[in-house]
């Protein structure tokens, strides 16, 4: 596969303007090395999470997806094997996110930037919108949203709400969150409600404890480790 | 399984009022041998098609949905083995559907009113969302369906479009095709959007021969049957 050519700065840091950078040249940045999250970044193009898992599995993963359309949307799939495609033209999936978690008998056993090594031919990759992706709207509306201002990671919290389930793939329902002034939250979903495919308007307003978050302190393993790669909204046992 | 308890007509015949039949008990009359297209019937409740694959397909037709969501807007997904669940509460999947069509490596191979004898534990059920569904919205706008007004099956055409290919399925753009007057047409397109999990909107008003349709007359062999089971939107060749 031939990769398309990017000017590369000469160390793999984080560039002044990762709202502006096109998606192929963020991708290049990240096949080169550069770890951070992508929050802010590319505004205006679909920010995506992944999820890859064996061809025995990608059924009930599709079939998780379809009946938790709002934890899990799909913005695409590649067949068993296929490490690129049209979301992601001339890269490849393997290289170009920053950064990977692994697991193996539902265990995380790898945290690596690079998946070339894992990569196995019956592996079916899951492209699932990410609400990033609607968080510049959110801000062309007048909306701050505080972890971009702060440099940092989304919040996420694993709940007590249950994912409908499907075949070996079960959890809970995890979800981001972003601290918004009263007097601007109907402003807020009226504009994420306008991003469907990438999770759209929230699932809840108000009361963190009505999803069985005790403590916003206590934040999901993912975000302290400050990757999302492989992390659905929805996470669930994979094999 | 129970199944729930209605009452039957002394001959299995079409019943009086199939608008205002609740769906149980069309289900029952079906199971029960009545053969007919169903547009028109259990007005409010959305109708489905069927697509019922082995489990070796069951990711490929899913994933065929996932790529081409107009044309397969797929409702609900029974696991492999189910015959029944919560969209036909009650009711058996082999049984509840006025005629099916079985196909054996892409051939039809039979056109039973009951597939009891065909069931197998790896087969695996999509429920389609049916474009029957929102006619009663149509007919509630003043908005006619010459169909219903015939007492006869909606007319469906192969199109010269292709579906975005799955693994092993592909096939073209199958359409239905309601005819009206050119001052209701905006009309017709404003209550179809409202329904997208059954279709929603027309692919295409105005010209059949864009679509590659160039005699109204010819309809597909489904069509001609009076059967609309194990027919999807779009047709796909399934192993």
């Amino acid at each position: 596969m031939t990769l398309p050519q990017v000017n590369l700065p000469s160390a793999v840091g984080r560039p002044a303007n990762p709202a502006g950078l096109p998606p192929a040249e963020a991708r290049a940045l990240f096949r080169a090395g550069l770890v951070t999250p992508t929050s802010g970044w590319s505004s205006g193009y679909a920010q995506a999470n992944l999820i890859i898992v064996p061809k025995a599995q990608a059924f009930d993963v599709l079939l998780f997806a379809q009946r938790n359309p709002k934890s899990c949307p799909v913005l695409g799939v590649l067949d068993a094997g296929e490490t690129s495609g049209p979301l992601l033209a001339g890269g490849d999936i393997r290289t170009d996110v920053p950064k990977y978690v692994v697991y193996q008998d539902g265990r995380k056993v790898d945290e690596p930037t690079d998946i070339s090594n894992h990569w196995r031919d019956d592996l079916v990759t899951f492209i699932v919108g990410c609400s990033f992706t609607f968080e510049s709207a959110l801000q062309d509306n007048g909306i701050r949203v505080a972890h971009i201002d702060q440099g940092v990671n989304v919040p996420m919290y694993r709940t007590s709400v249950r994912c409908e389930p499907a075949g070996q793939m079960a959890g809970p329902l995890v979800v981001s969150m972003r601290p918004i002034p009263a007097s601007q939250v109907a402003d807020a979903v009226r504009v994420t409600s306008r991003y469907p495919a990438v999770h759209g308007a929230p699932v809840h307003v108000g009361n963190p404890a009505e999803l069985g978050i005790a403590d916003l302190g206590g934040r999901t393993s993912a975000t302290r480790s400050g990757s999302r790669t492989a992390m659905c909204r929805s996470s669930g046992r994979a094999g």
